[in-house]
Order: C-alpha cells, then sequence, then structure tokens
C-alpha cells in the first residue's frame, strides 16, 4: 500500500510537471507566435507521443506473454459502449489523420517533409492507444503490472502508473492545443474576413484547423484536395472529442492500478433489451431525434442567408425550450420513482462509480457556465424582442435540465442491479446462486459489512426478486424515462458536434463580453457539453440496463 | 449515510451555482463595465453574506444552547496555528475593513451612503466567521447539527451542508473579484500613466484595491484620509489571504460533517518545544530570515528608481539561487532520514489529513505555473545576459524546491506521532495506557484493521518509544531540517505577501506574453504561492512536533 501511494505521488507530479510544461509552450505559441511556433508544440507533442508510445508497446508486449496475466478484472468499469464509442471515435481520429496525409501530399511543395511526419505518429500512437484500450479488459490488466511488480518479477513498480499518466498528460495537451489552436485560428479568421468569414465557416462545420497557412498555400483545385479538406475538417470534431474520452479512460485506468477486486466473477448478469418494454420511449426519443435533425438541417441551410437567421435562431430554440422540460420531467419522474424503489441502495464504496459521477459533473459545469454567462448578459442588457427571451427561457431550462439529470443518473447508478436469475437461484442453497448474489451485492472487498447485513442484503433482493420476477411499472417506467433521455441527449449531441453553434453566432453575448472572451468561454465550455452528453448516454443506458 | 450523501450533492451543487452566478456577475464587470458596474457585485456579494451571516447565526445560537453539543473532536484538524492564523487575518481584515469605512466617511460628499454599509456587513460577516471557526472546536461541532438532524430533533439535514457550502462559495467569489479587480484596476492604471506608475505602485505594496473612482474623487489633503489609504493598501493583501484560508476551512468542516470520529479523547498529546533540540535549524533559518529581510528593504527602495532596478533583481534572484538549493537539500535529506526510520507509516483514512495534502499539492501549482511559463518565455527567447540566466536557474531551482518540500511534508504527515509517555505506560498494563496508544494509532473507527494489527502496532511503537526516549539522530535532525523550513518559508511568505513581485516588474515574461496574458498568470500564481508558503509552514510544524 506505502508503495503503491509513492507510486500515485510520482506519477501525478510527472503527469502535472508534463502538464504545464506543455500548457506553457501552447499558451507562448498563442501570445507571441514569433519565439515558438506550431512546429515547435508539434515537435514537444511528438516527443511525448513517442514516450507514450513506448511504453504502450512494452506493456501490451510484457502483458501478452504471461496469458494469465489479466488476474483482476473490474466489471463496474469499461462497459461495452463505452469501449465502443472509444473505438469509433479512435476509428475516425485515425481516418482524420490520413485525410491530413493527403492533404498535406496533395501540395506538398510548399510543405515541409516534417510535416507529414507528425500525422504518421499520430496513427501510430492512436491505434496502439485504441488496441490497449480494447485488450486492457476492463482497464485492468494494469493491475497485473503492478502485482507484477510488488513481487519484483519483472516490472519496476511506479512504471505502469507513470507510462498511463504521461500518455494522460499527452492527451490533455492535445485537446487543449485543439480547442485553442482552433481559438486563434477563429479569431484571426473573423478579425480579417468579418462576418461573412463566420457565415461560411458555419457550414465548414464550424470547426476550421487548418492554421493560417491555408492563406499562403491554398488547395491546388483538384477534387482530390478538396476531398481531403472536407473530410477533415469533417472529422475534426471526433479527434477532440476522443482526446477527452481517452483521458478520463486513462484517469479510470491510473486509479485501478493496485486496486484489489475480490470477486473478478466475469459472469456479469447482461441483461438483454425487450423491445416492447421500452416501446413509448423509444417512439418519444425517435420523435425528437428526428425532429431535432430536421431543425438541425434548416439550421445550416438558414443561417448562411443573413436574412432569414433570425429565423433560425428562432426555431433552434424554440425546439430547445419544448425539449428542455420534457427532459427534466422525466429525470424528476425518474428520480421519485428511484425514490419509491424497493432496489437497495448500493453504499459499498466504488472507486469506478465515483469516478463516473465526478466526470458526469464535472462535464456538466461547461454547459452551465456558458448558461450563467448568458443569463447574467441578457438580464444585464434588459432586451425586450422575443429572441433573446428565447435565449433566457433557454439558459435557465439547460441549467435545470443538467441538475435533474445528473441526480437522476446518479441515483440510477446507486441502485444495485437486479439478479434477474429468478429460477433456481431463489432458493438461495447451491453455492453457484450464493456466488452470484455476492457478486450483485458487492464488487469490493468488504470487510466493513459484518455479515449479518450481507445475509440480510442477500435475502433481500432476492424476495425482492421472487416477488417482481416480471417488470413492475416502476422498473417499466425507468426503462421508458432511460431509453427516453438517451434520444434525447444523442440529439442534442449531434447538435453542437456537427457544427451548430448559436451560443456564438447569436451576437448578443459576443458583444456584451467581448469577441475573445466570450471566444474563450464557449470554446472551453462547448466541447465539455459535448462530452456531458456523451457521458450521460453512456450512463443513462447503464440506468436502463439494470433497472 | 444515504441522506448523507444526498445533502453532500445538494449543498455542492448550491454551491455550484452560486459561484458560477458570481463568476459570471464578476466578468460582466470587468468586461463590460457598463450594464453591470463593481457596485452590482457588491450588492449581488452582500446579499450572499447577509445569508451566510443569517446561518452563523442561527447555528451559533442552536448549538451554544446545548453545552454537551460538542459529541466528536477531529484532533487532527485544526491545530493551534491554523486557527491562530485565521484571527490574525480575519483580525487584519477587519481592520481593514474599518480603515476603508474611515477613507469613505474622510471624502463622503462624492461617496453614496451605500458605499459604507458595504464594509459595516463585511465587519460583521468576517467577525462571525472567525467566531465560528474558534468556537466549532476543531471544526466538529458540526456533526452535532448532523447528528441531530438524522434524529429529526432540531435541524433540516442538509441545512448545516449547505451553509458551510454557501459561506464557502462566498468566501471564492471575495477572492475572486479582490484578485481580478486588482488586475482590472492595474490594467487601466498603467494604460494610462505607463512605467511611472508602475513604479510608483510598486512602492504602494502593490495590490491597489481603490477602483478607478479615485481618479474622480480624490483624497483630501488630510492627514486621516492618508493614513487610512495608507493602512488600507498595506492591509489589502491579508484580506486576499483570509478568504482563501476560510475557504479550505469551510471545506474542511463541510467534509467533516457526519462523519464519525470515534475516539474523542481531547487528551491529544501536546510535544513542547525544547530549544537546545532545534538550535542549529532556528540559528541557520534566523540567519535566512533576516537576510530575507535585508534584501526586501533593499529592493524596495532601489527598484524605484529606475537606474538601481536592475541591481536589485540581480540581488532578489540571487538571494533566492542561494536559498532554494539549501532547502531542496534540506528536504531531500529529510524525506531520506524518513525512510530510514523506524516510525511506523500510518495508512489509516483520515480525510483531514489528505485534505491538507490536497490544498498543499494544489497550492503549489500556481508558483510552479508561473516557473514554467518563465522557462518557456526564457529558453524562447534565449537571452545571454545575467539577469535572464538568474531568472532560469531561479524558476527552475523554485520548481524542485515546492516538490521535495512536498514530499518531504506528506512523508511527514504519514508518520505516527510518537507516544512520548515513557514512563509507566510502556508496561501497557493500565488501561489508560491503552486508551492512549489506541487514540495515537488511530483517529478513525478502523474496522478493517484486524486486532493484531492493531496490537502489533501498538507494541511496535512501545517498544520504539522504549529503546529511543531520548531523541535519537534522525529526530533531532528532522527537528532542525522542519523548523529551519518553516523559517525559510517565512521569508518566502513575507517577500510577496508585502509586494515584491519581480515575476511581474522585470519585463520579460511581460514583453513575452504581452501585458494582460502575463498579469492574468501572475495574478492567479502568486496569491495561491503565498497561500502555499503559509500552509506549508503549518505542515512543516505538525512535522517538526510529531517527530
Amino acid at each position: 500500500e506505502v508503495w503503491g501511494k509513492a507510486g500515485q505521488l510520482f506519477s501525478g507530479l510527472l503527469a502535472m510537471n508534463v502538464v504545464f510544461l506543455g500548457c506553457a509552450f501552447i499558451s507562448s505559441m498563442i501570445f507571441n507566435g514569433v519565439a515558438i511556433t506550431l512546429r515547435d508544440v508539434w515537435i514537444f507533442l511528438s516527443i511525448l507521443k513517442l514516450l507514450s508510445l513506448c511504453w504502450t508497446v512494452y506493456y501490451l508486449l510484457g502483458t501478452s506473454r504471461k496469458p494469465h496475466a489479466v488476474l483482476f478484472r473490474d466489471s463496474h468499469a469499461g462497459p461495452v459502449w463505452v469501449r465502443g464509442s472509444l473505438v469509433l471515435f479512435g476509428a475516425c481520429s485515425i481516418l482524420l489523420k490520413v485525410f491530413r496525409i493527403g492533404y498535406d501530399i496533395s501540395h506538398i511543395p510548399c510543405k515541409s517533409q516534417l510535416q507529414i511526419l507528425f500525422p504518421c505518429i499520430d496513427i501510430l500512437f492512436i491505434g496502439f492507444q485504441v488496441w490497449n484500450f480494447i485488450t486492457s479488459s476492463s482497464y485492468s490488466r494494469l493491475s497485473y503490472g503492478w502485482e507484477a511488480g510488488k513481487r519484483g518479477v519483472q516490472m519496476l513498480f511506479p512504471f505502469p502508473r507513470c507510462g498511463l499518466m504521461l500518455t494522460m498528460a499527452t492527451d490533455l495537451l492535445l485537446w487543449l492545443l485543439a480547442v485553442t489552436n482552433d481559438t486563434v485560428h477563429r479569431e484571426i479568421e473573423s478579425s480579417l474576413k468579418g462576418i461573412a468569414a463566420l457565415i461560411s465557416q458555419v457550414t465548414l462545420f464550424s470547426f476550421l484547423p487548418i492554421g493560417n497557412e491555408t492563406s499562403s498555400c491554398p488547395c491546388p483545385n483538384t477534387a482530390i484536395c478538396r476531398v481531403f479538406q472536407k473530410g477533415y475538417l469533417l472529422l475534426y470534431p471526433f479527434n477532440t472529442e476522443y482526446c477527452l474520452i481517452s483521458c478520463s479512460m486513462l484517469y479510470v485506468m491510473w486509479k485501478n492500478v493496485g486496486r484489489r477486486i475480490a470477486h473478478q466473477h466475469t459472469t456479469h448478469a447482461t441483461p438483454k433489451f425487450k423491445l416492447h418494454e421500452v416501446f413509448a420511449g423509444l417512439v418519444l426519443g425517435t420523435c425528437a431525434l428526428i425532429t431535432g435533425i430536421c431543425i438541425f438541417m434548416i439550421y445550416q441551410i438558414q443561417a448562411t442567408r443573413s436574412a432569414s437567421r433570425q429565423e433560425a435562431f428562432v426555431l433552434y430554440y424554440s425546439y430547445y425550450i419544448v425539449l428542455l422540460p420534457l427532459m427534466t420531467m422525466g429525470a424528476l419522474a425518474g428520480t421519485i420513482i428511484h425514490g419509491l424503489e424497493e432496489r437497495e441502495l448500493d453504499t459499498v464504496k466504488n472507486p469506478t462509480r465515483s469516478l463516473d459521477v465526478i466526470l458526469l459533473m464535472g462535464a456538466a459545469l461547461g454547459q452551465i457556465a456558458i448558461s450563467y454567462f448568458s443569463i447574467v448578459a441578457i438580464v444585464a442588457t434588459n432586451p425586450r424582442d422575443l429572441l433573446n427571451r428565447l435565449i433566457l427561457t433557454y439558459s435557465v431550462s439547460l441549467i435545470i435540465q443538467h441538475i435533474t439529470q445528473n441526480i437522476f443518473i446518479i441515483e440510477g447508478l446507486h441502485r444495485q442491479p437486479l439478479a434477474e436469475d429468478t429460477g433456481p437461484a431463489t432458493q438461495h442453497s447451491g453455492p453457484l446462486s450464493d456466488e452470484t448474489a455476492m457478486s450483485h451485492s458487492s464488487q469490493e472487498p468488504t470487510p466493513v459489512y459484518p455479515l449479518e447485513i450481507r445475509q440480510e442484503i442477500r435475502t433481500g433482493s432476492h424476495s425482492y426478486t421472487r416477488t417482481c420476477g416480471r417488470l413492475n411499472w416502476k422498473r417499466k417506467a425507468l426503462k421508458e424515462i432511460s431509453i427516453f433521455l438517451v434520444l434525447c441527449n444523442i440529439t442534442l449531441w449531434i447538435m453542437p458536434t456537427f457544427g451548430m453553434h448559436p451560443a456564438f453566432d447569436n451576437g448578443l453575448e459576443k458583444s456584451f463580453y467581448g469577441y475573445s472572451t466570450w471566444f474563450a468561454i464557449v470554446n472551453f465550455g462547448l466541447p465539455m457539453g459535448v462530452f456531458y452528453r456523451m457521458h450521460s448516454v453512456a450512463g443513462l443506458l447503464e440506468v436502463c440496463v439494470s433497472s
């Protein structure tokens, strides 16, 4: 335990130093582009990436030789959708880099050879990272490294932690660069060309990552270069998201190093979806999704014409004002039903879950901050036209929706998943049923719990299963609500991801706070908001399945 | 436990909303001074202060009626120096407000009556808060509120937590306002008057908190007004520090609500200082302190004259470059001695201590960030003169010093305090000795520890006490090192607190990053650095006493 603490301390210090050095580098690039150029930052990041890559490869090799290396699995962590989305975003990021290489090669004359090297390193880095995530089943293969290290067998003890932290710091810096690079670019762009450029940017999916070298080295008028450029621009947001997700996954892995999990039953009961159980939620959610996509299309077409921009904004905000209270009501109803439920609260300490909760709360802060800034701006200027009233209502409902949804998800995650086996297991006589009940009631070695309480939990759970073997109305309602919220959150994820940023386009807050301030707020808040939607989809799916 | 979690969640959400709303208010004031003025922000903060005040008064009344209310004391939390410094800073803050009232009254014609009301509310707020800190013995009187609430006797359950969080949010916003208000002011000031104003500011102890109303309403040429103004300016940094300290104390109290502490023995063995035990450290430390104060005086005189500014900087940086490696070596030696020691590591979970560690690490980030930014600026511009080389060495040694000192303090805090009673207690026969040993070895109810291990710890500790009843060289060395570091940290605390900010004055980074960026970095980093020095003094004193 002592060595574990020391390892945490040293790897944490390592990450801190790397992140600060990287921040200083990136800030220098932003505020003093002459002394430190984007290329210097890329070289610095490439060194970090190569170091992380070495660690990942060494680690994969070290553990693949021992097929029995995976001693402990944290069955709570890394459900299939988290890993699925990671693979999806990783694949998109790799595709993005391929497009980037194509784009760079298609006008090689005015590019240095070095610039083609960077995306190649990126591809290797992302590829091995995703491979590591998939194979380190439920992020706990690393426990092995620590266990082995403690026995002095193979690895130096702080090695797994330091490697993880280094990779995490690299991902964090990549995210920071993506966010700020974008800021700078937009700033330069719009200060040069004004509103016209802004409108064209909106149609270009808003994120324009290619630096100001585009002006000095334009795309040759071939179809292939245009395709590469379009693809690159389209995929850019996915890369930003990928950095955030892999950061949080690495943090979970780091937390899990050396954690002992007593019950490594991988017989995690996987309850199946039954379509008829979630029909109403599915229909309502699909309606919301389809309407959302229509609104998105209309917005993208109308916002390019300055004549119909106002209408596009009214449409967008009206949609949100209808949808958000519905979601709030759903989450509130769900919270109340949770209170009425017979299922016991799972108060056993679970690091993965508390991390989930922290990430959920932390990611919500981005959108909440934007909303509060909007509210103050609108209340202070006190305009009386329709659009500003809509924005005010929208901001307030957004805050309420985030808070209620968070409470609903947190409540749901703290309920014990139900033992589905209503058959012979209810007799609780055989050792098998005993074991499964144990694995459900406690993921952790919990010597704090006396035997009687555990027994009580188990019998309680069993009697509940017996009486409510079929779905009662509460569980059905919870499933319906979760599915509805899942689809709504997907809708609200699609919109900002593909370049719908009315918070920036409507101009009210921009004129109130000034261009660059509002820009900084939106550019840090929005990616977090997008991440929040993704993360809450994962949480809601878990609530849906476990209820 | 469930209600406790819910209380934490709700009070956390409350604080989050208040902080974001306040941030939006303060940002609006900064970036759009027309729509939202400083007065609006003061009104908003006064409302928060009054609410917090109501809670504090109600709480003090509610618990003072029950003399036996203090059921649980967290003897680890709130040592006498933390509370002492809190009282000192609180008193300074109240004095500051008194000066402010005097200053406002002395030119009442051009001030509104409302402006005199604000400092009055401040005085009440700070006074009751300090009173609450002192009487809520070791921050755990609040446990009572929670206990009572659970029994439904007197208080609604989330009430103590919400009150604490509201007060904490208010303090945080006050700190933010103090920091940013200063920023804005300096910016306006220097853009108006240029370098001349900056130099005069340095002599005015750098923190000029009185807004730009000074220009429209100058101090009448009476001695009393000048005295009030000087006193106000001199005491300003203390108020900033007070906000930070009370924030962290409130956070500790919030964490302690509802925590059960089994052994409420207030017979906390208070080891005495013996002068001869720490003689060498004291002498060395005092030398450093006196030299530091001399350097400080010379700097303050020389930096006002532009001819001798360069020399002042060289002097300042040379002093640091000599002192910091000494401190680093001391901390390293201490860490090695800790490793050699026979005292057991105290791995029992202790929320107060982990919080101490987090605060220490968090506060260090401010100075480390500044140093990294300096390093990148210097390396990128690559100047070859003496001063810049000094700054580079200074920044690097500052980072190393922070890290090594943190490791030393954390190691020291995790050592078990030694049972000092070498007399009859070593026979461990009586129930008294048994109890004291218990209270030393575990502050928490630790059912995780089986009886044998505890027995082992106890006998180990006793045998150690028996063999090393007198100070052996290791303990003596630890004491000497801690005292030396305490005095060094006090020196390094005095310098920035009373307005020595060469990081801002030397101009290198300012020209590299641009005025406002470097200003923001320094203005957020420096107060944290000052807080770090204070906090590490407290930590080092604890290490010194317990070793």
